[in-house]
């Protein structure tokens, strides 16, 4: 099942995707009670939000693919890839939804796109193994981590480099029926490919990574897991669109716009 | 004025903190708009919740007194104390109340307490001065921002050192009509006193906390800003009862316990 979120009349909802319809669906994803409504909207028409409103937000696997490693390693100032499951929390109000505009700061220097696998947990997670990981696992999305490279210099954490307003997009929707381990993500700017990589080649999969979570903290319905990127990012400019294709999900869209005044 | 947040007959509510009253309150404190509902409770007779329910938690400003700099610039390999404003974000998920246990998971190894003012945000902010900065603060509580030592070698991030479940302990209460500019803070292990200090020794003050963050993201209302902390913080272990007290406000007292199973 492909599952939107998305603004219309005011208020947020759930919708089946199909085709370029949306189904509206009552209930909760998280307890199985779905149902349609019998209302549709077209997809042109709303406002594609993010695909759930989490607790918690992990804001990525520090190198989870090797041709990753020069990059992030260097920035770091440490030996990322070689140090197991790296994850680090960001800011719930970085969430945005495909459509919906990445606003470069008027204090950010160096901003770049950075394609991932978004993992959205379905039930409450605490000390799972990896076999049991994707039980706990609803589905998957499309994710941007957005992060300024300039910081990593000034600053111990990644609090300025990752997680502003607008810099989490994630979407367009949740797909429920694939399976994380084999999916090509594509990276456009502006319509030109500047990557492609595959999730076969993540250094930590995604039942280590949620298992490894579970262990140390407590892992919520509607949580998001942004499993990192690959390959050398680059820096976006206001007026740019980035694309973020996952095969089986579909592609997360935002343009690029700089902060007023 | 006192204004706790808590749990009776199943739903969160806010109110009036009077000597061992509360009187109950209905409206949003960020709206101005409190009116008591006539109903009391013994304080004695309540769950304490967290003061807020943010969007975002400032889980603390690496090193903000000189005197915690050795301890903290050792632990992350940097001279966090001449780098200017460090925050860095935390997990929501590790907010708990007065009177609630913090819970020592399985893996951690060494647990420390670290007695904190905490901002409580009232107005959404954003690129505020310095001389703004308290007009969009609702008031203050005190914060035991819990803290894993030994993960700072094996990590990049804060994430399994800081902001696991109940390892950010606020409250009892927010009190709105206090300057946080001269405050003592006294932390107590088993009724011991561990450190005093006073806010008026900070690195950077309140209004510069707040005017720094407001030009990179914006703060909601509700959200809390943990300030940092003072001195040589120790291990706590089960059974142990820490309590952070500030003059003016009062004090969070929580007891350690293991995580069971």
């Amino acid at each position: 099942m492909k599952l939107a979120r998305f603004r219309a009349a005011g208020r947020a909802r759930y919708g089946r995707v199909e085709g370029d319809l949306l189904r509206e669906v009552r209930g909760s994803p998280f307890r199985g009670d779905l149902r349609e409504t019998g209302k549709t909207y077209r997809l042109s028409d709303v406002v594609l939000l993010p695909v759930t409103v989490p607790r918690q937000l992990v804001g990525g696997v520090g190198i989870n693919y090797y041709d990753h490693a020069a990059q992030g390693d260097e920035m770091a100032g440490k030996r990322l890839s070689a140090m197991g499951v790296q994850p680090f929390f960001t800011s719930n109000v970085s969430l945005t939804g495909s459509g919906s505009p990445i606003v470069i700061t008027r204090e950010a220097r160096e901003v770049h796109y950075e394609g991932e696998l978004v993992v959205v947990i379905g039930r409450k997670a605490r000390h799972v193994s990896k076999e049991q990981a994707l039980d706990y696992v609803l589905g998957y999305t499309c994710g941007n981590d957005v992060s300024e490279k300039g910081s990593w210099e000034r600053d111990f954490s990644l609090w300025r480099a990752k997680g502003l307003p607008t810099w989490s997009p994630v979407g367009p929707w949740i797909v429920t029926d694939i399976a994380p381990g084999n999916l090509d993500i594509t990276v456009r700017v502006n319509g030109q490919v500047h990557h492609t990589f595959n999730t076969r080649n993540m250094v930590h999969d995604v039942p280590t990574i949620v298992s490894f979570l579970s262990q140390y903290t407590t892992l919520y319905p509607g949580d998001l897991i942004f499993t990192g990127t690959s390959g050398t990012t680059r820096a976006m400019k206001p007026e740019d669109v980035a694309e973020v294709e996952i095969s089986g999900i579909g592609t997360l869209r935002n343009p690029v716009v700089a902060e007023r005044g």
